[in-house]
Parts: C-alpha cells; structure tokens; sequence
C-alpha cells in the first residue's frame, strides 16, 4: 500500500504541475513585437533539444546494448541472485527507463519554461506580483515534473519487479541502472546545455559589447536570441536533469541501505516493516513533493518588496513542511518497538540534511552577492585592472570552498553519529542516507527557483528587445537579479545534496560489492593502487574540468566568426536597418557545443571503467581501486565544483557591483576589468562547475552499475 | 665506517662548494654603474633574510618549546622506547637543528647568488659560456649547500645518537624533528619568499608598466631594486629550503622504512648489513652529490649554441652517474646473500626514480614552452583579448595534471612491484622508497640550474638598467631565458619528487603509529570520519593557496601606493632626473610579506595538529583521521600545485611568444591580453604553487613529530 502512496502522491504532483501548466499557458502573451522574439527564442531552444536528445538517445541506446552484454556474458554469476539473463534485461531496461524518465521531464520543463518567459514579460508590464508568480510556477512545472517524475520511475520499477515475485530486499540492485541512466543523460544534458549557453553567451559578448561597441542583449547581435536559449537549455534542462539524477540515485542508494539495515537487524522488523523501511526514502521524497507544492503555490509579493523574500518565505514554508513530514515519515516508518528512540533520532537526521541545504544557501549568498566581503573584495581589485580582478576572483573562489566543506563534513559525521546511535545495529550510514534525503526533500521547490532564473532572464530580454518603458525594464531587472541569486543558490543546493549523496552512494557500492560475495574490510588509500586510485579521481575532475572550459572556448570561436562574417556581409545589421539572421547562430552553437560535449563526457563514462578493468586485471584490486577513485575524486569534484560556481558567481556580481555606480560605474576601467573577470567566470559557473555536479554523481552511479565487472 | 664515508662526502661537498664560492668572488665586477646596482640588490636581499630569518627563528624557538612541552607531559609513553624526557630532547633539539642547517643554506646560497649576477653580467660583456660557467656555479653553491647540509645534519645526528648508545634502528624515529625543523623554516622561507617577489613584481608592474607607461627594469621605477631582490629571495632562499627539507624529509623516512625492513626479515641481514640498509638513503644520496658536482664542472657553452643545451649536457651526466651510484650502492648495500636478486631489483626501482624526474622536466616543457601546442593556444586565445587569455590559460592549468599523474602513478606502482617482487618480505614500500631516493638523486644540480634562474634574471636587469649596449644586452636575455625555463623546471621537478616522497612519508607515519602500539589496520577511507579527514586535507589545499594568494595582493597594494606616492613627491623621477628611493621600496615589501605570511603559515601547522586532536578527543579516530588528511591533502596539493606552477608557466610565455612578433607582437591587444594572463600567472607559479610543495610535506612532517598525540 505504501507503494501506492508514494505513485498516487507523484501523480498527484505531476497533476498540479500539469495545472500550473495550463495556469501559465493562460496568461496574455503580449504584443506581437515581443512574441516575435519569444518565437524565436522557443524555435531555438526546440531544435537544440531535439537534436540533443537524438544524440543522447543515440548514445544510450549503444550503451544500454553494452550494459546488456557485459551484464549477459561478461559478469561472473554469484549465489542467490537471478539469472544473469534476468539480471541483464531488468539493468539494461531500468537504464532505458531512466534515461527516458529524464528525457521527459526535461523536455516538458522547457516546454512550459520557453513559453513562460513572454507571460512573464507581459505581466511586468502591469504587476510584479503577476510576473513572478507566472515565472515561479512556470518554473515550478519543471521542478514538480523533475522530482515526481524520478520518483514515479523508481516507484514503477519497483511495482513491476514486484509484481514479477522478485524478493523485496533484492530489488533495489536490481534497478540500479535507473539511476546510471539519469546520471547519464544528465551529463550530457549539463555538458550540451552549459556549452551552448556559455558559447553563445561568451561569443555574443566578445563581439557585440568588445568589438561591435553595442550593448547587451541588442536586437542587432545576430547571437543575442542564442544567448537567451542558452539560459533555458543550461539551467533549466541541464540543472533539471541533473537534480532527475540526484534524485533518482539517492532514492535507489537509500533503498539500498534500508534492505542493508534490514538485513544488519534481523527479526527486529516484521517483513512489512522491512518494505517499510526500504520504501521510507520514496515516502520522504513524496512528502518533500507535497511540501513544495504547497511552497510554490503560497508565494506571492508586494509590488515594492524584494521579490527575493518573497521567494525565500516559500522556501521556508516548503522547508518547515518537509520537516513536518520527516518527522512523521519517521514515527510512522522508522519506529520498531524495540527502539522506541530510533523515530526520532532518524527525524533529527532529516532535520540536519534541511538545515544543511539553509546553510548552503546562505554561504553561497555570502560569497556570491555584493552585499558581502568577497565580491567586494574583487570589485575593489578592478581599480588596477583586469589582473587584480582575476587575482582576487580566484583567491575568494579557493577560498570559498572552506565553509561548505566544514559544514558538509559536519553534516556527515552528525548524522552518522545520531543514526548510529538509534539503537539499530550498522544504522549510522542509513542516518547519513536520511540526512540525505532532508537536504533532497526540499528540490522541486529549489528547481522551480532555478527554472525562475532563465525565465526572468528571456522576459528581461524580451522587454529590452521590444523596447518597453524604462519603468517595466526596470521590474524585470529586478526580477532578473533576484533569478540571478537563485541560480546561484540552486548551484550551490546542488553540489551540497550530490556531496552527501555520493558518501551514501559509496556505502551501496561497498554493500554491493559485499553481497558480490567480495566484501571489502575497508578502503585502505595507504596500499599504493588505492593511494594510486585516489590520485587518479581527483586529476579526473581537473581533466574534466579542462574539457568542458576547452569545448566552450571551441564552440565560442564558431559563434564570434559568424557573428563577424554577419557584420560583415550586411552592414545594415549594426545599423539597425536589417535584421540579422538569428537562426543561423543558433543552429551553429547548437552544432558546435554538441560536437564539443562529446570528449569531456566520453572521459567521464570510460575512465572509471578503463581504472576499474586495469587494476583488476593487473593488480586485482578493482573494486577497491575504484572505491577510492570513486570517493577521492568526489572530494575533490565537490572542491572544484564550488570554486567554479562560486568564483563565477562571484566574478558576475563583482561586475554588477561596480554598475550600480562604485568605483567610477559602467564604462570605468574598473568596470571593464569586472567584465573580463564577468566572462572569465561564465564557463566556470555555467559549464564546468554545473558538470561537476553530475560527474561527481555519475561516478557513483557507474560503478554501482559495472560493481560486478571489478570485483 | 659508512657514516664515516656519508659525513666525508657531504664535507667534500661542502669544501667543494666552498671553492665555486671562491671562483665566483674572484671573478671581475664590472664597472661602477653596474655596482651600483648590484649593491643595491645585495643590501635589499640580505635585509630581507635578516628580518626573515629573525622572524623564523623566534617561531621555531617557539615551536621548539611546544614540542619539548608536548613531548615531555602529554605524550603516553610506549614500552621499548627511551625514556619521555629523553625523546623530548632529541626530537625539539632535531628540530632546531634542522631549522638552523636550512637557515644556513638558505643565508650561504643567497650569500653567493646576489653576489653571482654581477659578475654573470660582466662576464656578459665578453663571453657567454663564462657568462653561463659563472651563474651556474654560483647557483652551484646554492644546490650543494643545500643537499649537504641536509644530509649533514641527519648524517650528524645519527653518529652523536649512536655514540650515546641508542640502538640504531631506533634512532631515525628519534631525528625526525629534523625534518620537521627543516619544513617549518621551508614554508616560511617559501611563503614570504614568494609573497615578497610576487607583491614586487606585481606592484612594480602595474604602476610601472600600465600606469606610468615605463618599461620593465626600468630605473626610474622605484620598485625596481625590489623586483630584483625579490627573484633571489623566492627562486634561490625559498626553493632552497624547499629542497633542504624534501631531502632531509626522504633520508629520514627512507631510514625508517629501512629500519622497519630489516625488522619484518629477521635473520637475513647481519647487525653490520642492517646498518648498512638504514644508511643505504645517505650513502645514495652522497654520491648523487659526487655526480651532481661533476655535472655542474662539466658544463661549456659555445658561443652560438643554446645554452640550454648546455645545461641539459651537464644535467644527463648527472642522471647517469646518480643512476651507475645506485646500481654501485645497492649491489653493495641491499644484498643479501639468500635472494641474489634483490640488489637489481632496488636498482631498478632507483632508475625508475631517476626516469621520472626526467618524464617530468619534459612534460614540464611541454606545457610550459612555446614551441608546443598548450602555450600557443595561450597566445591565440588572447587575439580576443585578457578574457579568453584567462580562459584558455585556466584550461591549459587544469589540463596539465594529467600527464605528471600518469607518471606518478605509474612510478609509484612500478617501484612497489619491483621492490616487492625482490624476494625479501614487506619490501615493496622500500621499493618506493628507492625510487624517491632516485628521483632526489640530481637535487643539487637541478637546484644549481634553479638558482641560475635569479643570478641570469638579475644580470639582465643590471645590463639593462646600466645601458649596456643591445648586443651584450641580447645575450643576457638568452641567458634569462633559459633561466625562466630552469625555474619552471625545477618547479615540476620538486613537486614530482614530494609527491613521490610524500608516499614514503605516509608509509613511514603508519610505522610509527605502529612502532606506538596501536597499529592501523587500514587508513579506510568508508568510514565517514575518515572520509570527512580526507576531504578537509583536500580542502586546506585550497583555503591555503586562497590565503597565499591574497597575501601577494595585500603586500602589492603596499608597494603600488608607495611608487604612487614617490612619483607624486618628485616628479623629476619619472623624468629620469632624480633618484627613486628603492631602499624604501624594499623595506616596505619586506614588511608587507612578513606580515602577510603569517596567516598561510599557522593555517598549515595548526589545521593538521587541530585535526588530529579533535578526531582524537571526540571520535577517537585520530591517527587514521590524520593519515587520510595526509594522503588526500597530498594527492589535492600535487595537482593544485601542478596547476598553479604549469599554468603560471604557461602564461608567461604565452606572452613571450606574442613579443616575439606573434599576433601583433609588443604592444598589440593581444599582448596586452598575455599582459594580463602572465600577472595573473605571477602568484599562481611563484607563491601559491612552491609553498605548495612545501605545504605537502610539512603536513607529513608534522604528523610524523606528533603522531605520538593522535594515537
């Protein structure tokens, strides 16, 4: 029955996200001089998705046919699991599903947001209150769809195998290729969409603002509507798929545990119990989904507030509610009679993952908004030039790691100490793993803020392009700096939910590998090819890092020569008298930063493979190998990945610290040193760091996946 | 006797270097203008290591009583070993030592170097193989009194312990405080080394070149005189201790290693041989000085070659004979008569070594040179100007860990292979450990071409600032050439050899937390304590180089007001008219660096100790928690390191190259965007990335002196 609960309450959710829908489509689409633009911009997020999504499913394909094989005929049987034919079919099929459940969301969360963003543009033009509850629920479409999606999935799988009579506690392994299949089309929905909107972003700027002398988003850039399809692809498909991909692989490593746990205590719960107990991550996850529908649907603000607060009371609402339902969830779920305190110390578990995610979100405000040190810090730096500002960029950026990663590690051990002390036995990981799910419970309220962010950037674009009154422009900047904080925030959410989760994804790695009948004792770095492993992960996120930045530089020099050659080949252009040729600026981006996502994301998948088969084969240590590859390179992922977010982020309002007018204003050479150190930041945090994210998690979910080719 | 033969090599090095002293002092200094100069360089560089090692020597007294202190009172005493006060003696008495013989060699070498670059300069005029023989002799100076100092003092050491009739296998546990004294002196020394010619260079840079429009090395800018000084205080002081402690640190833990080799096979050496295995790191590394000596003689330059060339001729004959030294020492040494084998197989193990350091002076090259691929993108990106500079650089950066990890892992598996494979029991650490010794083997000769790097960079502002003609002043510059090329070499060098000695250094912390009763079965990084330790090392790696960074910054802003400040006092200095006040140039950098090496300094001794005690006290997993803080703050530090120097590296030739007439040569956009990048670069490459090396090994240092409190 609980299954029931968690399918009915992700149908539920995606019913009302379905209602937003219709709510947003509703709303008036106004003049045909902005629809013009919203046109195109919906036209050219619609054809990179097609094709990025035939490429992907290309791509998926191929490797579901090679999980299948490796599955079917490679993978040594074990005892007391099904037939390695069942084994294959169920992973390679559960990795399709995954992979599609991903596509989905992602495909019907652009679907509205592209069409958000001219109704929010239209709103402003009467109501801050209207303009922002149309882009929050717009993006609170993607958000739910996103969430309720991964979770229907899993919730589907699990029914079906169910039903087939596999045994409760063995399906979670079974579906792990689910998660595997997110995570990869999260990487390269990240990789595609952060190349493109940095591309486009970087290209449009270098020869428009630099060469051309024209300003920001102006109509006469022929990459202008380029630009603007690279906020939707990038942080609404991309961050949707890899928050589908957090989501996904928390929930099956948490049900992984919970069968753990089970098993660590046996006769202490009663089989109903124990499908209880492995099915509380999906039940948290469905309550998470309530909490934040009703957070988005209670936001509304002032005409003369900060949109911000408004955003931030919903978050707390949708916090407190997830809290409520933790602690619920727990006394319902976690609750055997012979640990009367277990209930609670598993809620309070929760209650940290939640105040984590709070944390997070204020750090990376500390470090990102120029009402604090940091930004000031390189704002001052730009007086001397381009130099200092990228000096003192990258030094608040190194700094920044240190607050999330004591706060992260106390999150951890806090957890893991309070689950461990529940009175269970082996319970102080499935404390970590609930901690986890508090941080996670809160996403789709996180996404519909993210999916905000691009939505206010398209209506800021729309009415600048349409050339509205001062006065509407200037709501929509208001709107557009608060979407600038919460995809910022979002970034910073993300990179903290994928540190906990990857330390509960190690653990379901080393459950599998023991139930593989080669239990690890531990993963000891001090044997030189574990020492060798960890060396090898954490270069891999620096190598990664390197590809992403290097394919945005690639795609960018496509976009600045035609930009140029169409200068060039109508001089009316710049003059204003003909219009450009937008199409083909999209169509080249598009074509370059799928061309260019392809390296980075091969040495994402074939490295931990290529690690895993070697030192098998030569050393016969694979698993451990990889277990230490896996967890080192995750740490150091998790420290890149918030240098690179934040030091963007840092940079980006450095800049627009010095345009409300310190240190000589717009036009000032500080102001021109904060632009350089403004576009030295965008593959950082658009690019790099969001992918970051997901190689952190796609890690984990490969060698969940291929475990049983290492051992 | 054969510490008889390890004390007489190194004083045969010590007299050797002694007479280069001697040929340097005697060579002509020029005319009266140059003088000048170089008297101005001198009194700046010697009144920075007076107030530096002033300042260094009180924090070691300070530290010293700690360790007395701590040793002493808090430290549980172990059966077996000598008595609390004893230990505390020996080790804040090493540890002074240490200190004091690194403070030596730091004072002699820079003695000679601010002495050398004149002299190179007026030999200049003439010749340029004297020009070449002078710098690299008196940078030989530098190298050999670092190396025998080094190996003096752990020789001295262990001939008084062994008098006192301490059993020798013991004593090496006894002496480490001696490489702990050594790290301690090599951060300071690095970091306001590095602080102090970064904040110079950069202040100088900026008000010189962008503001005032003046070229480099230009009189009239007063902080000139500071620039100069501050090449010798970084390249020659500050790599010098950093070498002094990475060799003091390998001979200390190859003795231990060695000591817990013959322990873990009983019987098979004699007490005579086992003396001879713990020796067998000295013996090596004596005669690695004997090559090194004959290397640096055997240097000559025709006139019309590239002296790289030359340097590079001097350097293979130093590899081969350090490598027929190994085969000779470990047929003599490592030789038991059951396993005939053995000896080859260390053998090979110290080629292997020996290789590596090789693999990374060409890998170095590669990503640092013009002539290649990474530094030409450099130089292209920057057409559209500093932004895509800083892009591409970053990439390059980031890109570049991965061929110097290749080479690592693969030296560090191969030695343990072959080590372990050699027939005697638990040997396959000693492998690594051989391999360390060999890629230490050419210190002295890579530190001699280190320190060419200042003395030819000097001699080239004294050519230039005294208007010698452009022909003298053209091979001046070939020499300062090679020299930035050297720097960056050693650079690469230094880091592979701590990376490699780092894996010594962890193996023999885990000996003594052995050798301390409560041996670690495993340093698992599953456990989330452990893990938690891993990612905070991982994360001071950043925090560190954030603060080394930002310190370069805060002493910039000092030197740029005082320039601003003494070209408004009297206009007639930039008129050529009057002259600056450098000496006030120099005291206020020297303040400024001091002040700012503070914070750096106690954030790498106090977080491991810190660490250590609050895993101890709360989760009483401290030694483990500390061991995975080591190793994965190691494996962070190498590829941070490797970044910041190759990246620094590159983007100051990225420059380079555009001035060579590319992309519009001097004064094109571009090569004010490789302007840009190579600033940027400046204390990427010589603060944060050298104190980096040294960072890694203090943090073994430290553990190892204060395993006793984590246990």
């Amino acid at each position: 029955m609980l299954i029931a609960l968690v399918l009915g309450l992700s149908v539920l959710a995606l019913v009302v996200a379905w209602g937003l829908r219709g709510y947003v489509l509703r709303q008036d689409t106004g003049t045909a001089d902005m629809r013009k633009i919203s046109d195109a911009i919906q036209e050219g997020a619609e054809a990179f998705l097609r094709r990025q999504y035939r490429t992907i499913g290309l791509l998926s394909i191929a490797l579901g046919v090679l999980i299948y094989v490796l599955y079917a005929f490679f993978r040594n049987p074990h005892s007391g699991e099904p037939a390695a034919s069942t084994l294959a079919l169920t992973t390679t099929l559960s990795f399709l599903f995954g992979a599609l459940c991903s596509g989905v969301a992602g495909i019907v969360g652009m679907y509205v947001a592209v069409r958000s963003n001219i109704r929010t543009a239209s709103a402003a033009r009467s109501s801050l209150n209207k303009a922002l509850q149309i882009a929050l629920r717009g993006g609170a479409v993607s958000g739910l769809f996103v969430v309720s999606m991964s979770l229907f999935g899993v919730g589907l799988l699990y029914t079906v195998l169910e039903a087939l009579h596999f045994e409760p506690t063995k399906i979670p392994l079974m579906i792990v290729g689910y998660g595997f299949g997110a995570s990869f089309v999260a990487l390269f929905a990240q990789l595609g969409g952060g190349i493109y909107t940095k591309a486009a972003d970087v290209g449009a700027d270098l020869v428009g603002k630099v060469e051309a002398g024209i300003p920001e988003d102006d109509p006469r850039n022929p990459a202008v509507i380029a630009d603007l399809v690279g906020d939707n692809v990038g942080d609404c498909a991309g961050r949707g798929a890899d928050l589908f991909e957090s989501t996904a692989a928390e929930n099956i490593g948490a049900m992984i545990l919970g069968a753990g746990l089970a098993g660590a205590n046996p006769g202490l719960f009663s089989p109903v119990q124990v499908v209880g107990l492995m099915l509380f991550p999906l039940v948290a996850r469905a309550f998470g989904l309530v909490a934040s529908i009703i957070g988005v649907l209670v936001v509304k603000a002032r005409e003369d507030e900060d949109p911000m607060h408004a955003l931030n009371r919903g978050y707390m609402w949708t916090a407190l509610l997830a809290a409520a339902g933790f602690v619920g969830g727990t006394y319902w779920l976690l609750n055997p009679a012979a640990h009367p305190a277990a209930w609670w110390h598993f809620a309070l578990c929760g209650v940290i993952g939640i105040v984590t995610s709070i944390a997070f979100v204020y750090i990376t405000q500390y470090y990102t908004e120029y009402r604090y040190r940091p930004v000031k810090s390189i704002a001052a730096a730009s007086v001397t030039g381009p130099a200092t500002n990228i000096i003192a960029g990258f030094a608040v950026a190194l700094e920044c790691t240190a607050l999330p990663t004591f706060t992260i590690s106390a999150a951890i051990i806090a957890s893991y100490k309070l689950g461990a002390s529940s009175g269970l036995a082996h319970s102080g990981l499935f404390g970590t793993a609930v901690a986890t799910m508090g941080m996670l419970g809160t996403a789709a309220y996180i996404l519909a803020m993210d999916t905000f962010g691009p939505i206010t950037d398209n209506a800021g674009g729309i009415i600048e392009m349409s050339h509205q009154p001062e006065d509407i422009r200037r709501r929509t900047d208001r709107l557009d700096a608060v979407g600038n904080t919460t995809k910022a925030l979002t970034k910073g959410y993300a990179i903290g939910s994928a540190a906990l989760a990857a330390f509960l994804l190690f653990s379901a790695y080393l459950d599998e590998v023991g139930q593989l009948g080669s239990p690890l004792q531990a993963v000891d770095i001090s044997k030189p090819e574990v020492f060798v492993g960890g060396l090898l992960g954490a270069m891999l996120v620096f190598w990664f890092s390197a590809l992403a930045i290097s394919a945005v530089t690639k795609a960018a020099v496509s976009v600045i020569q035609e930009v140029r050659r169409q200068f060039q080949a109508d001089p009316g252009i710049l003059k204003g008298t003909s219009r450009p040729d937008y199409g083909r600026a999209v169509d080249i981006v598009t074509v370059g930063a799928l061309k260019a996502m392809v390296a980075p994301g091969l040495l994402a998948v074939g490295m931990p493979i290529a690690v895993g088969l070697v030192f098998k084969v030569l050393f016969h240590v694979g698993a451990e190998t990889v277990a230490s590859f896996l967890m080192v390179g995750t740490i150091s992922g998790i420290l890149m990945a918030t240098l690179l977010n934040n030091g963007g982020g840092a940079w980006d309002n450095a800049k627009k610290f010095i345009e409300t007018g310190e240190y000589g204003g717009k036009g000032s050479p500080a102001h021109k040193a904060g632009v350089v150190g403004d576009t030295v930041g965008d593959p950082f945090k658009d690019t790099a760091g969001p992918s970051l994210h997901v190689l952190i998690k796609l890690l984990s979910t490969v060698t969940l996946v291929l475990a049983p080719l290492f051992v």
